[in-house]
C-alpha cells in the first residue's frame, strides 16, 4: 500500500501498537508511535502480555535491553500475536554484540513468526549468517541489495537493513530508500524510532516490503524536514517528533517526496 | 488551600515526592516534579521503599508498566505511607485494559488508603464499576459530575477524572477544571505528569478535592502557556516544563488564571 | 591529559562506554555519551554484562534505581572490568538516603576497584564517613578541599564531589572546577550526565584527577554555552546536548575556557 494511504488509515483507525522494548528509548518510541497517529501501549508483565496483544494491531519486539524475564514476555506476546494474525515487527538490537543476545534473537526468530525484521547491517548480518556480504550495506557496495535479499530468504520474512541508504526485501523484490539526514544517526534511539514507525505501518498495511520501505522513507523524510530547524542532536529530537506529527497529520502529497526505488533486478 | 499558597509552600519546603512509576514516562514525571518545586525520588527496591517513603511528603503510585515485583514494592510503600500519614496519590494507568491491571488496581485500592485517585474517564469507570455513567465525562455529558461524585463515594477518596474538562470530587463537592490545551493529549505521559503535579500539591496541601482541582488547573494553565511556543508535540514537551517552572517559581497572581468551578449542586 | 586532547581522542577512537545506570535518566545518559563522541551501550542482563564490558573502554555504574538483580549485574561487570583493566566510574546516587543504598554502595566499593567515584557532597560524605567535613563542599567552606582529599584517601581512588564548585582529588592533588550554570541543577539527571562525561573521558584518558576535573569542566562549559539559548529547564536539556556535541566536535581552543584550578597546597 502507498504510504499516503497507510498514514490516512492510521489516522482514521488509531490502531493500538503494543511495544515490548528497551528502557533506554522507550519514551521516544512511544512518542513516535503517537505522532505517527497510532496509540502506543507498553506492557511487559507475563501476566498480561497475551491479553494486551489481543487488543493490538501490531506488536513490536525490540531487544535493546534484554533480560530473561523480558524474553519470556516477548515469546508469549509473539506467539499470541501469531495466533491472532497480529503482525510482529522485530528489532534485534545488539545481535552479535554478545552471545546471549544472538542466542535470544535466534530463539525469538525460531519461535515467533515475524512480519518484518529491522536492524542495522551488522545485526541483520549476524542473524542471517551473512556477515561478510551484508557489511556491504553500510558502504553501499554493489552487493548490498543481494545481501539483504539473501537475509530475507534466510529468515523467511521481510528484512530491512538501515543505513545511509536503507534496503528492504521480501526475498524477491528489493527496495532502496534514500530519505534521511545524518543528524538521525546522532540521536540515541533513531533505529528504535524507525522500527516504531514500521510497527505503525504494519498495523495498518501489513509487513510486505513495499509497506516497510514506505515507513522508512516516511521516517527519513521527517528527519529531512526536522534537520534545518535543529542546532544539534539535542534540539533535533523534538523537531523530529514535530515533523512526524505534521507529516502524518497531513499526508497529502507526501508520496512524491519519498525516495523509494525498486532495485530488484 | 489556594494553588498560589500551595506553590509558595512547595517552593519553601521543597518536599520530597516519592514516585513508584512506569519506565515510559519516568523522566518526564521526575522533571515535572522538580519544575513544580518539589524533589523527586524514584526508588522501587522492596528492600528500601519503606525507608524511602518515610522521608517523603507524598507517595505517587502509577501503574503504567506493572509487574509482580513492582506491585510488592507499591504495597509496601503504600502501607508504610499510610502508617506515617504520608498522602498517597494513585494513577491506575490502563485499569480495564487487561484483567491483570484491573485486579492489581483493586488490590492496591483495597490494601492502601489513597488520598486521591487520578485517571482518565475509562480508568476511573473501571475502578468504580460505573462504566456507563463515567464515559459521559469524556463527552462532557450532563451526568459527568454525578459520575465522578459516585466514583469518589465508591472508592472512598478524592477522585479526579481527566479529560477536556477535568472533574474532581470528594464524594460531596464537585469541581470542574477547564484549563488545558489539546497539545497536552498529544504527548506521551501528560496524564502521568498531571498526577505528578497532584503529588506535589498533595505533599504541601493534602488530598482534598479543592487542592487536587487546583493542581490540575495549574498544570492545564502551564499547557496553555506552553502551546503558543511549540510547533508540535515534540517541541511542546520542553516548553511545558519551562512553563511549569516559570509559573511555580512566580505564583503571584496565578489564582485568577485558574478556571476551577464548583459544580456540586 | 588535557581535555582538548582527550576529546580529540574520543572523536577518533569512538570508545564504547558501557553503562549500568538507572531508568530515570538513562536516555539522557546515553545521549550525553553519544554527543561527547563515544558510543553508549546499556546492557544489564547478568547473562551478558561480562561479555559486553569486555568490548568496552569504560564502565559506568550508577545506582540511581537499584534492585538486587542489578547489584548482581554491577558486581559481575565491575569485576570483569577490573580483570581487563577497563576503568570503572561509580556514581553512588542516593547513598545515605536509605540503609540499603549505603550498604550496596559499600559492597560495590569493596568488591570492585573504581577508577573514579563521582557524586554530590552528601553521597561522597556518606561513603567516606566524613559527613561533617564534606558537607562543607556544598557551602564552599575553607575545608572543602581537605574533605574531598580525605574522601579520596579513604576510598583509595579519585573522588569528585560536585556542587556549585566541583572538587576532584586523588588523595594528593586537589582540583577545583568552577565551570557550570545554575540551570544544570534544575534538570533531572545532570549529575548522572556529568558522570557519563567522566566515563567518556576515562575511556580515553583514564581516571587521574586532572582528567576527571577536565571532564567536569567540559560539562560545565557546555552548560554555560547552553543556558543563554534556553527559556527554562525544559528547553535547557536539548540545548545542553547540542552544546556538548558542538564543543566535543570542535575541541580546538577549548582549554582556555575551562576553569580548573589546582588547589592542592
Amino acid at each position: 500500500m502507498r504510504a499516503e494511504e497507510i498514514l490516512r488509515r492510521i489516522g482514521e483507525e488509531k490502531p493500538l501498537v503494543h511495544h515490548l522494548t528497551n528502557y533506554v528509548t522507550v519514551n521516544l518510541v512511544a512518542n513516535v508511535t503517537l505522532c505517527t497517529g497510532a496509540l502506543p501501549v507498553m506492557a511487559h508483565a507475563v501476566e498480561e502480555v497475551e491479553e494486551m496483544v489481543a487488543s493490538a494491531s501490531a506488536l513490536v519486539i525490540n531487544m535493546g535491553t534484554l533480560d530473561p524475564q523480558w524474553i519470556e514476555a516477548m515469546l508469549r506476546a509473539g506467539k499470541e500475536a501469531n495466533r491472532r494474525g497480529v503482525p510482529v515487527v522485530f528489532d534485534p538490537v545488539g545481535a552479535g554484540a554478545t552471545s546471549f543476545r544472538s542466542r535470544m534473537a535466534h530463539r525469538l526468530l525460531s519461535e515467533v513468526e515475524m512480519a518484518a525484521v529491522c536492524g542495522n547491517a551488522g545485526e541483520i548480518a549476524t542473524l542471517a549468517g551473512l556477515e561478510a556480504e551484508v557489511r556491504g550495506v553500510e558502504s553501499l557496495s554493489g552487493d548490498a541489495k543481494e545481501a539483504v535479499r539473501g537475509a530475507a530468504r534466510a529468515l523467511g520474512t521481510t528484512v530491512a537493513a538501515t543505513g545511509p541508504t536503507d534496503y528492504v526485501s521480501d526475498g524477491g523484490r528489493v527496495f532502496a530508500v534514500s530519505n534521511g539526514h545524518p543528524l538521525m544517526g546522532r540521536v540515541v534511539g533513531s533505529g528504535c524510532a524507525s522500527t516504531a514507525v514500521i510497527g505503525c505501518f504494519a498495523a495498518a498495511g501489513g509487513g510486505d516490503a513495499e509497506t516497510i520501505a514506505g515507513a522508512l522513507a516516511f521516517f527519513g523524510l521527517a528527519g529531512e524536514a526536522a534537520a534545518p530547524l535543529a542546532d544539534g542532536p539535542g534540539t533535533f529530537e523534538p523537531r523530529l517528533l514535530d515533523a512526524i506529527a505534521s507529516l502524518a497529520g497531513n499526508p497529502e502529497g507526501l508520496e512524491g517526496r519519498l525516495r523509494v526505488e525498486e532495485v530488484s533486478a
